[in-house]
């Protein structure tokens, strides 16, 4: 059987291009006992993922340079020598960026597509939609009345991190990249307000002016100039999930900005740098109740569906000039 | 009764001056019931006092321009219409920089001198202590064998959370910003190493050297550059008590440095901001375990006493060159 794989090219320096990726074909293995053949379906593109095309030390582990890019897949079960997934079923797991794949029974997970659309678990019912529900509930603890402020709102993670604010009583700013952005967040997200960050003439007045009694939460998914204009205005006691900081991944040199530290200290500030895997324990609590409030209709979500396997590098790197709405997925057919 | 007493003279534009103080002669009301004359004997002076000169919002109300300067201090009773505290009796209270004050007996405690030096109630059992013991114990948590950096490590604060992360089985160590001090922190304080930043060619590289496994706990006083060195060398869930950040109080503007937001994400870092009155509720604890240890040998402290009531601005500016090893404390006679 033979396959069509993504393979990391080179190590990017900077922001990454296509000619860090090569596709090339391979032949799969029989089936063994245990196994399934799958055929990729939808593919997750994540910024995280970028981190991963370094050789640094990070929290996850490089991509290895001539092999396979891995991720978050949604796969069709064409094949299986497994006694509890069958031919037909649908599965979730981090698979490698390839049209098909050989995997075991224990490294994937069957899902339920009646009731929400596959990609779903890529998405809000996947590791951004438990990367915003640990990241609210268990480091920003937003109080009803407090004000909460997300940066990357319009994003995979942000999307769902604002409403969940909502959910909990708190007014909601989301800091996106574009009008039609802002739009949607206010219209179909619940945000109270949103500022466009690319045409604001100082996001930090933006800020005071929207949140007049302070920011109490900074859930933050970008860092740079965006993360300085919310640390200016946090009130006493604010927490800040740091969850990504997209603007610094293509960084050749570290980046320079205003020292936010004289601001978190007096403010009494707590800020937690985390990954979603360190609340693993949770995971199971995220999934019922993000489940239990889109199936209420409480929670809502969007996707941006890039159509074809080859468009994979496409598709991430779109992910570092905002192409997305929501979660960024490739469908293969 | 005439007293003399330190107003602010006018707010400082970055580095204070003497010129930003006026001594002035008061004269005192007679006593009212409840109150008693004080005559103060030790007098501290303190960084965060640096931030009550500006105008700027901040979590200690500013110091008012022409109206004296309050702080902590020990005072001898001279005359009481208290009842439960009497003439002769030694107090602890937050008074204006005054040679003699009046106040309430609400406002003061007494304070028991016969096994510890009066200055200790301002220095390891008073404001300073508190702060390292709440710091250390409540926010960083210290585990055993791991390990422990603290900047400003020869200082009121430092000295002690240094000492008490030793009695919690960690491995410190401290930054400083002379040989002396980093001698005595080594030889008198238990600290396994001590870093010099002044003479130091890369005090990253010295930390990394120190710390092969990477640094647990950062208990920062300073900020700044020494920060950025330490939270290049933090290992993964690392926290930070947020406690002082000396080398930034005398900016006057924003400054500048590198982002340290990358290494708070990639490592899953904790950082808390805090000030001491945050933990109020944990007084008693902390005065009682420091008091033990201390009575124990457990814990050492030491302070560097100016004589001379007018000597007042010349110690407080002290503290910004780093003329104190401890705690910095102004004797009045």
């Amino acid at each position: 059987m033979e396959s069509s794989q993504f393979v990391l090219a080179s190590r990017p320096i900077g922001l990454p291009s296509s000619a860090n990726f090569r596709m090339e074909k391979v032949v799969l293995n029989d089936l063994k006992d245990n196994e399934l053949l799958l055929k990729s379906w939808y593919i997750s593109v994540d910024p995280y993922m970028r981190g991963r095309m370094n050789s640094a030390k990070s929290y996850a582990a490089s991509f290895e340079v001539d092999q396979p890019i891995k991720g978050g897949i949604v796969a069709k079960v064409i094949e299986s020598k497994s006694k509890s997934i069958l031919a037909g079923d649908v599965v979730v797991g981090t698979f490698p960026w390839a049209t098909y794949s050989v995997n075991k029974t224990e490294n994937l997970r069957k899902i339920d597509i009646e009731k929400v659309p596959p990609g779903y678990f890529l998405g809000i019912l996947g590791m951004p939609g438990f990367t915003a529900y640990v990241g609210m509930m268990e480091i920003c603890k937003p109080q009803k009345g407090e004000t909460v402020v997300v940066s990357g709102a319009a994003g995979a993670v942000g999307i769902v991190a604002g409403q969940i604010a909502k959910l909990q009583g708190a007014r909601v700013v989301g800091i996106a990249g574009s009008d039609e952005k802002c739009k949607i967040l206010k219209e179909q997200f619940g945000y109270d307000e949103a500022i466009n960050y690319k045409t604001s003439k100082s996001i930090r007045k933006e800020i005071a002016g929207l949140c007049p009694e302070g920011v109490d939460v900074y859930f933050d998914n970008v860092g740079g100039e965006i993360t300085e204009a919310v640390v200016a205005n946090l009130d006493f006691h604010a927490r800040i999930a740091l969850c990504g900081q997209i603007s610094q991944y293509n960084n050749t040199k570290p980046s320079v900005g205003y020292s936010i530290l004289p601001h978190l200290l007096t403010r009494s500030v707590m800020l937690q740098g985390f990954i979603v895997s360190n609340y693993s324990n949770r995971f199971g609590e995220a999934l019922s109740q993000l489940t239990k409030w889109l199936n209420e209709g409480k929670l809502k979500y969007t996707e941006t569906i890039i159509d074809g396997f080859d468009k994979l590098p496409e598709a991430f790197l779109g992910l570092f000039t905002g192409r997305n709405q929501g979660k960024m997925l490739i469908k293969t057919e």
